[in-house]
């Protein structure tokens, strides 16, 4: 089977500035990944007519489908549409349907639309028109000898919405791409090499049609299976089979058989077993609480927390002994146990937990080094501590020991 | 003045994929603008000779300096050392001094070095080494024809080092570029285009060495003055000059002369006049907090949080009183004033601030939309609130509210 390729072409100067970060380019090179389409190259020019006319030719003949996101703005500097019209040689007119979208569009939000809004219904003549729906600058289309180029704006959320409502399906009916399908396995509390380790036996037998992506992020690593062939329901049933065969191999690091991240597949995890959760974070300062709230709906789950940040906070409002703290210090195993089970009792919750260490790059002590967490977890039948040795990285150690806390409820829910 | 140009060329199939978002584009960008020197193009391609060979030659003809990341790992599908050697027609050796330092690297560490790890000291014999200081690939400097070609790892951290360390020096001395110095003015607390209006006779007296970027971020703008000339003092004057200008006219947003993000801002003036905060945060879940200890040194004026989450734990653990919430709600304005004073008041510190709102999807009733915030600011002299209405997506709705509650106290501390 041919393989179709794609090139991604973002235009701007804010980009080559450093001022704006691309990434529609990286969402783009996802989503045409996914849809079985090979990506070859990206690209970043600058608003300046020679460099974007140089990349269109360049792209051409490399490749059968040229993404474009940028510079369809109403202002002059924006250049993309003059630019594709004088590249494939087609005069610009006012689009009638383009022009009675915008005007929709500015009569919804009860704003007047000036002469420069109206001039982004004007399209050169030979492209297909695409629908913004949520902005005002339309898509554009074109095809010549086989090879097809596509204008996006560069508004993240208007390029994406172009990208999946038109983009894609026009791509798949004009190339038909293999039919491609994955499935995401997310493990934490295992490193990438020793999952690999694992798991090579298994990745050796895959057949060819199935291929295995490592994607690690902080603390967990993904682990992406793509088949590709032509009959979606069989490539899924190829895929459960060797899903199933991995399980056994890694079960106690794989916590999603989905995309879903830690925080969100706790919360479910907490809603299905009619649990409650309250947590009294020192270290980490909140970033726990930030991660299990960002996911809707978790205030069915958890109520609340306390960040017992300064020593005498620990002692005055959260309760931990007086004793404790003197003799064995804030980080310590019998003060991290005090505080799980303290803000479990106070808040009247199922599950308590806690994290007490030194972020950095200040606080160490010769026997307590920076990087030195202690984390717990506490519910009725039991308490179980756990200690990191994390780096000298502040922002890190919060986020690392965030995710290892996460990782210790999932292991410990009755 | 000739302008010195460069690309930036990053090479990986995980770029290409959108497995890994390529920030060191962007980053090197940005530090390439800030030095005097424009960047025209920026390309990506993947693990394959063919398209590296050719992104070299390309860039060569176009630009001064070309800057590579990635492709520098130890493993075969890593190819930018060879095909380097092989665009600059020179062979690969051992280089000794390399080799000492990734034996040095690997012995302070403690770990045992493979072949591997031993070929990574082979380099291009046309090359000049650049040390990698964290890591194991060396850089390469590459001069032919007055133009240079710089290879750098692709691991952010290591290539960021690298880059300051010797790079960006390197890159001065042999191109000189013009002499370019930046300030940075932080404001919070107005849009971009309500900002733009009130300095629009202040941007227009700019004198042509001078120019001005609206950065916008959540809920706040950054302006960037650069000024680009020969004489670092005179151009600090020029820039200074134009600051005492600019000020009296929004100074009331202004909360940075500098690059440092509000909390740390907040946390200096804090710490300047000895006073001490602890937080209520309902609707923001921890984010403010874990704003506010992301900064280090917190602990000498954030006391701690109490995260009043579930209805329950508002009366029975913050202590808001039942009639307010029974009579007013969660967010309203009078238990938002109860929840600044409480904490105020429970952690015994100068400053007290609260947030209470529906940050979505769900929770909301006819009265009280998604998006309604209340936030507050309590110390001995005075309570403040203020009313938001944000909008309807949950994770932007928490980080607006956060900032505006960082912005309220900027804006009151006694």
């Amino acid at each position: 089977m041919k393989k179709i390729t794609a090139e991604i072409l973002a235009i701007g100067d804010e980009l080559l500035y450093g001022q704006t970060l691309d990434t529609n380019s990286h969402w783009i090179s996802g989503k045409l990944t996914e849809a079985g389409i090979r990506v070859i190259r990206r690209t970043t020019v600058g608003d300046n007519e020679t460099d974007i006319l140089h990349a269109f030719a360049q792209a051409e003949q490399r490749a059968d489908a040229v993404l474009i996101t940028g510079g369809l703005g109403p202002t002059s500097d924006d250049l993309t549409k003059p630019c594709l019209a004088k590249y494939f040689n087609c005069e610009i007119k006012i689009h009638e349907e383009a022009l009675a979208e915008i005007t929709a569009f500015f009569e919804k939000r009860g704003r007047a639309m000036t002469e420069t809004n109206r001039q982004q219904a004007a399209l050169p003549v030979c492209c297909e028109k695409i629908t913004n729906a949520i902005g005002t600058a339309p898509g554009m289309w074109f095809e010549r000898n086989g090879k097809v180029f596509v204008s996006m704006p560069g508004v993240p959320h208007e390029m994406k919405k172009m990208m999946e409502d038109a983009v894609l399906p026009k791509i798949r009916e004009k190339f038909k791409p293999p039919v491609i399908v994955h499935r995401i396995i997310r493990t934490a509390g295992i490193g990438e090499s020793f999952l690999a380790d694992k798991i090579a036996e298994w990745e050796k037998q895959l057949p060819p049609h199935i291929r295995l992506a490592y994607l690690p992020g902080l603390g967990e690593v993904k682990l992406r299976l793509t088949a590709s062939g032509e009959d979606e329901a069989i490539l899924h049933e190829h895929l459960q089979k060797q899903i199933d065969l991995l399980r056994p191999l890694i079960s106690e690091y794989i916590y999603a058989l989905s995309d879903d991240p830690l925080e969100k597949a706790i919360g479910n995890l907490l809603r299905e077993k009619k649990l409650t959760l309250a947590i009294a974070e020192s270290c980490t300062g909140g970033y726990v609480s930030h991660l299990i709230t960002s996911v809707p709906g978790s205030s069915d789950y958890f109520m609340g927390s306390m960040i017992p940040y300064a020593y005498e906070i620990k002692m005055r409002q959260l309760g931990v002994k007086p004793e404790t703290l003197e003799k064995y210090g804030a980080v310590s195993e019998p003060t991290i146990i005090e505080m799980a089970n303290i803000v479990r009792a106070k808040f009247s919750t199922d599950i308590g937990v806690a994290t007490s260490g030194i972020a950095g790059p200040g606080g160490a002590t010769p026997e307590k080094p920076v990087g030195l967490v202690w984390i717990a977890y506490s519910d009725k039948y039991k308490t179980v501590t756990k200690k990191l040795q994390l780096g000298t990285d502040r922002l890190l150690n919060i986020k690392l020991a965030s995710t290892a806390l996460l990782n210790l409820i999932r292991q410990n829910l009755p």
